[in-house]
C-alpha cells in the first residue's frame, strides 16, 4: 500500500470524458489498495479562454486580477473530477490552492511555493477518501490567490509529494515518458526506464517540454521519485525520474536534446582588457535578453573574439545593443547568424567516461557537418551547427552513441 | 459622502461591455465622492453551463462539489470588473466569498449567511478602493466553500451593506424598479417611489419576482436601505424598500401581485371533529407538497368542507393524496381545479383603513368575476379565481384603487 500524488494535464481533463477516463484510473489504484492525491489542471482551453476574456478589457490587467481569474480553470476541474469519482464509488473531496494552504510568496503570476499545510489532506487520506487539489495555484500571506506560472501543475504536484513524503509523484501526459530524443526527428528514439534529475533538467531546459523544469527542480531537491507516464495508454511503466545513485554507469548518454530558436552574434576584435565580457554582455542583459551559450577565443594581436548565442526571438535587439557596444569599445566588426540550432548530448555517464566529446565531434565531423560553436558542462556537451544539419547530427548522434538499441554493451 | 453596496445581476454583467458598463457607473458614484462596494453575480449563462458539465457526470452530483463548481462564475466576474476599473483609473480589488469570510453553516447550495468579517473591505475603502465582491457564496466554519442558492447574490449585497452599516444597498436588474402590478398584464401599472419591507414581501413571493425574498427579510431585520434600480437606464431613481414608518399613509395600497400557477382542492363532507385538519393536511405535508390558502367551512350536518391551494405542478399528487385520505375519513367527495389563479392586493395602508376588502369585492362583482376562495392577512387580501378572469381582474382592481394615478387622494 503506497501513498501516491498523480497529476493530469489539461488535455488530459480536457473533456467530460477525460475526466471521467481520470477517475476510473484513479480508482483502479485506489482497489489496488493505494492511497492516491490527485492534482488537476484546468481544461484545455480553458486558461486561454479566461485569459481572452480579460484582454478584451484590458490589454495590462492586474496581475493579483489575473490570478483570481485564471484560478477558476483548476477549480471547475477539481469538482468535476470528484463527482466522476463518486459516480463510480470512490469517495474524494476537492480542493482549491488556497483550501489546502499551498502558501507561496506573492509574485501573482510566478509564485513559488513556500509551505504546504498538509493536515487536511492527510486526515482525509486516514478516512480513505482520495483528496482532488487544483493545481498551478496558491495562496499567499495576506489571503490573495496566487498562480506558479503555466506548467505550474506538476510543481503543485511535487511539493504535495514532498510534503506528504509520497511514494511516487506520478505525472500523466500525453507522452507516453522521456525520450533519448524528439521521435518526430529520430524515429528510432527509445522511451528511456530511467533518467536522473540532473538529466531531466537538461533534457528539459533544451526543448524536451515534458515537464515544467521547476517541479523537477523541486523533486531532486526533496528527492521525490517523478514518474512521467501517458493518461491515454493503459499500463505503460512511463519513465522514472530519481537520484543518480539509483541507476549511475546504466548508461552512457540518457539523450540527445536540441533547440531550434537560438541565434549567435559574434563581435570581432575587440581589444582584449580585464572586464570586457562583462561590458558586452551587461547591456544585453539589462535589456532582458537571455543569453545561453558563450564563447571567448583571444587572438595573437592582443584582441578578442567574443560569440554568444540568445533566443531567435531576441536576435535584432541583440544585434542592435551589440553595435552599439562595439563602436563604443572599438571592435573590428559585429557578425550574426540567425540559421543554426543547438544540439546537446545529455547523461550523468559522462563523468565517469572519457572520450565521449571526441566521439561525439566524429559522428558528426563523418556526415559533413561543421560545427560553429561548442560548450560544455558535467553531463552535456552542446555543439551549435547550422540549422540545416539539425536531423542529419540528431541521427548521427543517436546511431553513433548506440541509443535505439535496448541496452548499451 | 455616503457608503454604497450595489449589486450587479447575470445580465448586467453578461459580456465584457456589459462589465465594462458597469465599472463606468460604479466609477460615476466614486467621483461623486462615495465609497463603493461592488456585488456582483456569474455571467449571465455561466452557471447553466457549469452545472451542464457536472450533469453531463452525474444526475446526482455532491453538493459539495457542485458549490465548488458553481462559485467560480462569480470569481471570473470579479476579477473581469476589477480590471475594467482599473482600465478606467479606479482602483479596485475583488474578494471571493471565503477571501472576505461570508461565513454560513453548510447546508451546500442553500447556505445561510452567518457572520461577515469586514475588516478587510474596510481597510480597502479607507485606502480609496472599490471593493469587489463575489456574490452569491461564502464559506463554512470547515473552509469549505458554499453557496447560497439562485438569486443569492441579493443576500449578499444586503448581508454586506448590513455589515458595513451602509447607507443605502443598490440592486441593479433588468427592470427599472417595482411596479404596481406587472405592466405586461396592466400596461397602466405605475412605477413605485417606495414600498415597505413588508410589502416588497407579499409582491416577491406573490409572483413579482425581482428580488429574492431572503434578501429583503435580511434588509428589512437590519433595516438596511434597498432601492431596485435599471443597469441598463442611467438616471433612474428605481424603487426604494424602506421601513414602514417613513411612508405610512402614503398609500393604502402598495401594488397587486397575482399567481398564475394554482390549483385548488377540496374534500367535501368530512366528518367535522378535532384534528381533521391535520389528519387532510399531514399526509400532503409528508409529499413535500406545500400548501398555499386554506379554507375551512363547516357545514350544518356535522361535516366540513376543506378547501386548499398548492403549485399547479403538485396538483396530480395531492389529489391522489387527499383520495386516499378522503376514503379514510369516510367524506362524501373530492374536487380540484387547476384552471385558477390567485390574485393580491397588498399594502401596509390596510392596516389602518376599514372598507378594503368590500372595495375589492366589489370592483370584481362589477365585471362579473366569482370569488372562489378569500385569504386575508394583515396587510393582504388574496382571492382564486377562474384563469380566464386573471387580466381583467388585475386591470379592474388597478383601476379602483387609482394606482395608475402619480398620487393616491
Amino acid at each position: 500500500m503506497a501513498l501516491i500524488v498523480q497529476k493530469y494535464g489539461g488535455t488530459s481533463v480536457g473533456s467530460v470524458e477525460r475526466i471521467e477516463n481520470v477517475a476510473r484510473r484513479v480508482k483502479q489504484h485506489r482497489d489496488r489498495g493505494d492511497d492516491v492525491v490527485v492534482v488537476v489542471s484546468a481544461m484545455s482551453g480553458e486558461t486561454n479562454r479566461l485569459i481572452a476574456l480579460a484582454n478584451a478589457i484590458s490589454d495590462t490587467p492586474s496581475a493579483r486580477e489575473m490570478d483570481v481569474l485564471v484560478s477558476t480553470g483548476e477549480q471547475v476541474t477539481i469538482a468535476l473530477l470528484c463527482i466522476a469519482l463518486q459516480k463510480i464509488g470512490c469517495n474524494a473531496r476537492s480542493y482549491t490552492g488556497a483550501q489546502v494552504h499551498i502558501l507561496t510568496d506573492s509574485a501573482h503570476s510566478k509564485a513559488r511555493i513556500m509551505d504546504i499545510d498538509h493536515a487536511r489532506v492527510c486526515a482525509d487520506i486516514k478516512a480513505g477518501r482520495v483528496v482532488v487539489v487544483a493545481g498551478f495555484q496558491g495562496v499567499d500571506e495576506a489571503g490573495d490567490i496566487t498562480t506558479l506560472g503555466r506548467g505550474g501543475s506538476d510543481t503543485t504536484a511535487v511539493a504535495m509529494a514532498a510534503a506528504l513524503k509520497a511514494d511516487e509523484c506520478q505525472i500523466f501526459t500525453d507522452v507516453d515518458g522521456v525520450y533519448t530524443t524528439d521521435p518526430r526527428v529520430e524515429p528510432k528514439a527509445r522511451k528511456l526506464d530511467r533518467i536522473t534529475f540532473e538529466e531531466m533538467l537538461e533534457m528539459a531546459s533544451l526543448g524536451s517540454k515534458v515537464l515544467q523544469i521547476r517541479s523537477v527542480e523541486f523533486a531532486g531537491k526533496y528527492n521525490v521519485p517523478l514518474r512521467v507516464l501517458s493518461s491515454f495508454e493503459d499500463g505503460g511503466e512511463g519513465t522514472l525520474i530519481t537520484l543518480e545513485e539509483e541507476h549511475v554507469e546504466a548508461a552512457k548518454i540518457a539523450g540527445i536534446a536540441f533547440n531550434r530558436d537560438e541565434a549567435k552574434l559574434t563581435i570581432r576584435g575587440v581589444p582584449d582588457q580585464p572586464g570586457v565580457a562583462y561590458k558586452i554582455l551587461g547591456p544585453v542583459g539589462e535589456a532582458n535578453v537571455e543569453v545561453d551559450m558563450i564563447v571567448q577565443n583571444v587572438a595573437n594581436d592582443g584582441t578578442t573574439d567574443f560569440t554568444f548565442t540568445v533566443n531567435r526571438s531576441d536576435y535584432r535587439k541583440a544585434l542592435d545593443i551589440l553595435n552599439k557596444t562595439a563602436a563604443e569599445l572599438g571592435a573590428r566588426e559585429v557578425v550574426g547568424d540567425a540559421k543554426i540550432v543547438k544540439i546537446s548530448l545529455v547523461g550523468v555517464g559522462m563523468r565517469s567516461h572519457a572520450g565521449i566529446a571526441s566521439k561525439m565531434f566524429a559522428a558528426l565531423s563523418k556526415e559533413g557537418i561543421n560545427i560553429l560553436m561548442i560548450s560544455t558542462s558535467e553531463i552535456k556537451i552542446s555543439v551549435v551547427v547550422d540549422e540545416k544539419y539539425l536531423e542529419l547530427g540528431v541521427r548521427a548522434l543517436h546511431d553513433a552513441f548506440e541509443l535505439a538499441e535496448e541496452s548499451v554493451a
